[in-house]
């Protein structure tokens, strides 16, 4: 399945997850628009299932399954959005899920995973342990695994949003999206159809993507260190070659996402996570480029810890 | 315009406020719904413009304005959503609002407000110093009062919500909506036109309009100690005209309020304020009345400190 997926892919995505995925809502915001000085369409995947794109993605992966393959069950390694997302998607289709994930996961994205009725396996906090504890559970499952974004059928899936988006808004002039591992762009990219520029945005601080597009080489040893805990994979093999050469990435620092991120929570009432501000935080920090234009920005997820927001964070550490 | 409103006049209303007022979407939660035991459909009045369905009333009761009234202007007394929303339909007509505001108002209430242009006239803490205030601005000015509840124009721009919801969801079996002055639990009401159960939902410590619908008199006298800042007004003249022996009305307590506001930021990725939330903390507490049942469920309004959170505040409380 890990040839590069195509625009026929993502059709097919849709027509196989359209009873479980939300079509989620595309919103707007007159203020932000003023503050921008362009017109946004924001496609709200904060109110996808799950809180985030991911179960798009996952989805679109298990439902894919034969149903032989499907009654082993399916692994993934993930202690965030895509193992809840792996995790729901499995139970839907009422088979076994089995999540790998590190010692020092937060509590509240392990609860997400358990609530879903998948098997959590825990694994020392370091990416060897986490690629031997999941060979081992393949082998001793028989089941198939579903990497976050180095997939087709997942990146077919996550273009289902901005599929749903270019169904929703006449006329758009370019499509942002945030980059991590690139599963959510190269399927932004592949809906798009070449029919208008895509973008991604990055934080600074894990500029990795930015850094490998700009290359023309994968860059894996980039340092990391950002808020953004959505945003911390680097580019894969099959996300690279998708986007390499064909889209433009765009940086935010630290304090332009925590300011875009409430502005987004002030100004449009909806809960995003630091991730999903970004594009927001670079289309601010580039006014001209997008002075003017009709503007998609896929809001990714919501899935943010209520007792730990930036700005309540910093307000502690000034007192 | 003071005499009970009907049917008709949500019509109208909705036909003379289409092109300002926000058509907002109607979301949903699985695991909501499981907590509750019925089927939720949440009207998300938060992502209205000006964050809560203030806006629709005061916008009918602007546009509804002849030609030589609206050129005298508009004169309110709200510190609130309703004042920024009057503010906001005035800029949009291009007729000047006068907002008049008691000393100690919260500074993001009167920024809203000043952001939209309107003239801010400060007062004396006081009903009082209100009434004297706002009389001596209409009489300097000649202009028209538009009061946040017990106004016939207003009552039938709330009502556009409830008719909305009614449009977008089929076969639902009760509306619930907050109630403190009882405008929009009014307008929800005619909205139905009696073709099904509406429940108010009001903080224990703010009970006035229980107690008066239940006595069949008006109780203005009901102690308010409720965090729920946009439920802290007694029930007008006409709104207990409408609302009397037509609708039930059920109680949360704080702490039930803020764990129901908490979940929908969860869950559901909304931004909502205190009294948003207290049809949802009713709903849970009176699980056995909805058993079972589709319930259209009013988010009233999103605008809340985000440094000031209920849980934010209590976690420090607690240090």
């Amino acid at each position: 399945m890990n040839s590069i997926p195509d625009f026929d892919d993502i059709l097919l995505a849709s027509r196989r997850t359209a009873g479980h995925v939300v079509r989620t809502p595309v919103l707007r915001s007159s203020s932000l628009d003023a503050a921008a000085g362009c017109e946004m369409h924001f496609k709200c995947e904060n109110l996808q299932r799950g809180g985030a794109f991911k179960f798009r993605g996952a989805c679109n992966a298990v439902f894919a399954l034969d149903d032989a393959a499907a009654a082993r069950g399916v692994v993934t390694q993930s202690s965030g959005n895509h193992g809840a997302a792996v995790a729901m998607a499995c139970r839907l289709r009422g088979i076994p899920a089995t999540v790998v994930v590190p010692e020092g996961a937060a509590r509240v994205k392990l609860d997400a995973i358990a609530r879903q009725g998948a098997t959590i396996v825990r694994c020392a906090p370091n990416q060897a342990a986490r690629d031997a504890t999941t060979a081992q559970v393949l082998r001793d499952t028989g089941g198939t695994l579903i990497h976050p974004f180095d997939d087709a059928r997942v990146i077919a899936g996550q273009g289902t949003a901005a599929l749903e988006l270019l169904e929703q808004v006449d006329g758009l002039d370019a499509v942002i999206a945030p980059i991590s591992g690139g599963g959510l762009l190269s399927g932004t990219l592949l809906a798009t159809a070449g029919g208008l520029p895509v973008y991604g945005a990055e934080p600074e601080q894990a500029a990795d993507a930015h850094a490998s597009l700009t290359r023309g080489a994968r860059v894996l040893d980039w340092p990391i260190d950002t808020l953004c805990d959505g945003l911390r994979a680097h580019l894969g093999q099959l996300t690279f070659q998708v986007l390499n050469g064909k889209v433009e990435v765009l940086l935010a620092s630290e304090a332009e996402i925590v300011a875009a991120m409430r502005l987004v929570w002030e100004r449009m009432k909806l809960v995003i996570e630091p991730s999903s501000a970004v594009p927001l935080a670079a289309i601010l920090r580039n006014r001209g480029l997008f002075a003017g234009r009709k503007v998609g920005v896929i809001l990714s997820g919501g899935n943010v810890d209520l007792d730990q927001l930036p700005w309540t964070r910093q307000s502690l550490d000034h007192r």
